[in-house]
């Protein structure tokens, strides 16, 4: 049976500093790397044996996923590293805080950014040292691709076609998928996988370090879905990730 | 200009405890992974920029290119996991210790299969719990490809194919490309770039944790190629692995 599972990183600095992070190359704490341990024993006691593994090209989420397959003795799993499973790309927010922000834009425009399902925050300066397109790792790309800015809207239009090109057809072979990215990525799938409307995505909150399974069936049509161990430390974690939100963080 | 370094796994525990380990998926001590750091700040030093890192499914390699990575702030590097570049099979001694060893098959006979370039050891039974055959990780690959014992020879043979398909045609495109392996098959690829003969390359020591960097032409001729870091750390780390060998530890 077809099974994938989504892997949200654990804390990292700029979580705890309350910043916008989005393709921003922040390491995990401590506190981050305790919850990958955590999410690697949570896979483990499941019995799941991956075939393979997609992660971002975040420090955030391939440390988490790292961490969690040398818990589960499966560090020999291959592992695509992509700029696809990436977090949302925060525009010329990134790198500021709540504070910070507001001063600049407003209380009810950053609002409508952080809120809104499509409208991107104001777009990076292709010259900005930390676009995209000044970064080795993206050196490869054509540069057209590279987002100054995005929504979950359009951060959803990138995720796909890694979906459709390498997740999918991993899954339609019944292979057991690992995926582990960021907040925005993740939403993404879910959105895809689950039919949830543009408004609802919003409101559903993904906790990070909670393995969440779901089980497809050959058409890749979720049969059953849930996170992994005890069910109220989830929904405990995902209202956390809700009220970090309504104060600012991401 | 293409470069290719080649790095050694970190100590590991069995290498401590002078038991035969080939295939046997043992991990790194924390010497063993203080190497690994120490050969991530040489590479970082060295200024190198990797677009590919090549291991094997041994969990001992994949920590220490992990590491490595992780000090070189380049985990976002591609990486291919492949069992062809893992340790030579040591048959049915993996898991012997020298004294065992040599108690079962005698002294003389020992020092042949440790010597020599191309006597294997006894084979391991398909059925033993030890064989790749009953390993998930080999799964996916047909039986009749996995050992069941190799010498230098037979290692040097499987690992060519992988130097041909994947490795040589990212140093073709004038690629760096980061090989982190065993004691073994890096013989095997430094036999195969500088073309010493079988007896040169049993006098030849790669010791762990110091990456080994080749300039190639493009016709991916050896140019030149050094040790990093301190020379003579290097000279005395391939003599301490030298005399590791003579007192039985591989």
């Amino acid at each position: 049976m077809p099974t994938l599972v989504l892997l949200r990183h654990g804390q990292s600095q700029w979580n705890l500093d309350n910043r916008f992070t989005g393709w921003v190359d922040v390491d995990i704490t401590e506190a981050g790397r305790q919850e990958a341990l955590k999410a690697g024993e949570l896979m483990k006691a499941e019995g799941l044996r991956f075939d393979f593994a997609h992660t971002s090209v975040l420090k955030r989420a391939i440390r988490t996923l790292n961490t969690a397959l040398e818990v589960m003795d499966q560090l020999w799993v291959p592992v695509e590293k992509t700029w696809r499973l990436n977090e949302r790309h925060y525009g010329a927010l990134q790198g500021l805080d709540k504070a910070e922000t507001t001063a600049k834009h407003g209380e009810a425009q950053v609002k409508i950014w952080r809120r809104s399902y499509d409208v991107p925050p104001p777009a990076m300066d292709l010259k900005d040292p930390g676009h995209p397109a000044n970064d080795l790792r993206y050196a490869k790309l054509d540069v057209k691709a590279l987002p100054g800015t995005e929504s979950l809207a359009t951060t959803l239009d990138r995720v796909l076609p890694y979906w459709h090109d390498a997740i999918a057809p991993q899954l339609k072979a019944q292979q057991t998928v690992l995926v582990t990215a960021h907040g925005n990525s993740l939403r993404a799938l879910y959105k895809y996988l689950t039919d949830v409307t543009e408004a609802q995505i919003l409101e559903i909150n993904i906790p990070t370090g909670i393995p969440l399974l779901f089980d497809l069936d050959d058409a890749l049509k979720v049969k059953s879905f849930r996170y992994l161990g005890d069910p109220d430390a989830a929904k405990r974690a995902a209202e956390a990730v809700a009220n970090q939100a309504k104060a600012g963080k991401h």
